[in-house]
């Protein structure tokens, strides 16, 4: 992580701040290398000229000295014994202050910073900026060491939904569905990657009212003959992430489900074809948008074409609109242009991609086509 | 969810505040019923006297309306067709403020809410108020439709913990050895609930090094012969939560990890036994630490006795040194002691307590006794 903390210092002075205190999870990770099972009790990342700092409860202090190489950690305390050497994670942070210049401006992420750290800070007089834009714009170009992760997640991502799609049948529930899949990564991961960490999401709404919801946990509804099912899928090994979904049928769909897939197919497909560096995020949007407008489902599209992957499962650059970022070397996108239709089904496929000097490289496989994804009834 | 925003209003002025805005996720699902995949979108919860409101993406319109009855949804868009009705939260989020009168005092959450939002209700001049705590102390007293939840939950996390360990041997991965649990749960969940939500989280940290962190990923680090292992796991079953955890060997232990584990299991039924309606939860802790000092590893805890659970995978009650609340009717908590040995390995169990008039009511099982923990080498 060292050199990313050499490159925030070095643009310290272009940022205009003295320091930076990092709370989003997935930025600490980034800058520190720790991603904690959780933050019920809080951990502070602090980044000034000279040191880093870690505040850190002390369930997690082995943890940390594993995985960083901060050079100040702050353990606060929550048993008897040890409560005099500071049980409290905000005094650690007024002595973490204590070190920072009496007027420095400190580069705080205004999007997760909470209040209670913001008023320490304000009370104390230091002039604060926001580093959201900043860090996202660092995070969006991955390093050949972060490329190589999330290919291996694109394989496995795909070989996960291979498993899923071929386990499907009537009669299973969503969450069984999804447990073909996970089973499968489990066992690959355990084979190829001794000691590596694995998160996985899952999500697999089924029939024409939970496919028109977006973002739904799987539950325990059983899949039917007639089913349209989004089966959808992120991995992240090591921490960085890919994605891959696919919208399939139990039986035969009908006239309408064709012709529904069918544009949301082409859309993707076309701007996966289509996109690549020195493009506009808007444009890959556009190209999107235009073939489902032209087939008259414009007025069913929930959500941009597709967005940025990484240590996140969203994150920057978004394919929106209105996005006018120029496309790079190094960025790494899901492609997933959606059709959702009251009454008939939601539809999308997304596929994950690295934007190389080779050009584009389609990290994520599985059949695409409507014959290839319609399950046979039983 | 209305009596609890009932509950909220009718507290309004002895909290001293005309409006709440709501922001962390738990809190959000507690008074709007609403759980995101994801809050990388974000969602606003706004409770005035007269009406809730709830700003959302377009992709989570669907399960909004599913989910809530909130009076005013607030969809912002992000496709081109839509963009015209509101592209940005922030937009939607003065549009609330404005129907607030012009000198709210605003309940805020001061560890959730984050700085961009505070700057906004500041500059417009809004008294703000920390409601942490008073949110805090109404999730801490479950009613019984929550108890019920958790209550199956704990049944859950029983029977997906005993899968686990059953199938527990050298040569599987921490991960596989978590899958079996998962397995078995995802089987009985399906069958005795259809159309439910489903939380689990597992983490089986293995070997002398790992389980002296108490929070780390399951990784693809194999069981061995003469490992100590902590395999420990949560179920949210609709959004309540339940924990249970053991320590276990591969192959007979050594004696010195026989004693420190007698020691953590003494500890944890002690306080078990006597943890009730009217203590404090400082005694709670202290009956713990007492038996771990007696026994000379005081030195080795690195946290407290245990914690409240429920939609929180940690809440409050924390059964803490320094915590001199009384106990109440309707608390939940985990109790769990842990004892941390470098080289020697840790130590902990941990189970779910009720706390009712008719006593207290464990509701997670799984024998704690040494000779049914250690599974035979291969």
């Amino acid at each position: 992580m060292n050199h990313r903390i050499q490159t925030l210092r070095s643009d310290f002075s272009s940022i205009g701040i003295d320091a930076a205190i990092i709370m989003n999870f997935e930025n600490q990770f980034y800058y520190s290398g720790l991603k904690a099972i959780t933050y019920s009790r809080p951990i502070v990342l602090g980044i000034d000229q000279n040191e880093t700092h870690l505040i850190i409860p002390s369930l997690e202090e082995e943890h940390a000295k594993d995985k960083t190489d901060v050079d100040k950690l702050y353990v606060y305390h929550e048993t008897k014994l040890e409560s005099s050497r500071g049980e409290s994670y905000l005094d650690y942070f007024v002595q973490m202050l204590a070190q920072f210049s009496p007027n420095a401006r400190i580069g705080i992420e205004y999007s997760s910073c909470p209040v209670i750290l913001r008023n320490i800070l304000a009370d104390k007089g230091f002039t604060l900026l926001n580093v959201d834009s900043y860090i996202a714009e660092k995070r969006f170009i991955k390093d050949d060491v972060e490329l190589n992760l999330i290919k291996e997640s694109g394989r496995l991502v795909s070989l996960a939904l291979k498993h899923s799609l071929e386990n499907a049948k009537a009669g299973i529930t969503e969450i069984e569905l999804d447990q073909y899949g996970n089973s499968a990564l489990f066992d690959e991961v355990a084979r190829t990657h001794p000691n590596s960490t694995l998160d996985f999401f899952v999500m697999s709404p089924s029939g024409v009212k939970r496919t028109n919801m977006p973002h739904v946990f799987s539950n325990t509804r059983k899949l039917e003959n007639n089913d349209i099912i989004i089966h959808s899928r992120q991995v992240g090994f090591n921490g960085y992430r890919a994605e891959c979904e696919r919208t399939f049928f139990i039986g035969e769909p009908t006239a309408e489900q064709r012709k529904v897939f069918s544009v949301a197919v082409e859309a993707q497909l076309k701007a996966l074809e289509e996109i690549k560096i020195g493009m506009r995020a808007s444009e890959v949007n556009e190209i999107a948008r235009q073939i489902i407008a032209d087939a008259g489902y414009e007025k069913y599209m929930k959500h941009r074409t597709g967005h940025g992957i990484g240590i996140g499962l969203h994150e920057e650059p978004s394919l929106r609109f209105d996005n006018e970022l120029v496309l790079q070397k190094g960025m790494v996108f899901c492609v997933e242009p959606g059709i959702y239709v009251p009454g008939i089904g939601g539809f999308r496929h997304s596929d994950t991609v690295i934007l190389s000097d080779k050009g584009t490289e389609l990290i994520t496989q599985y059949p695409y086509s409507i014959e290839e994804l319609i399950i046979e009834k039983r």
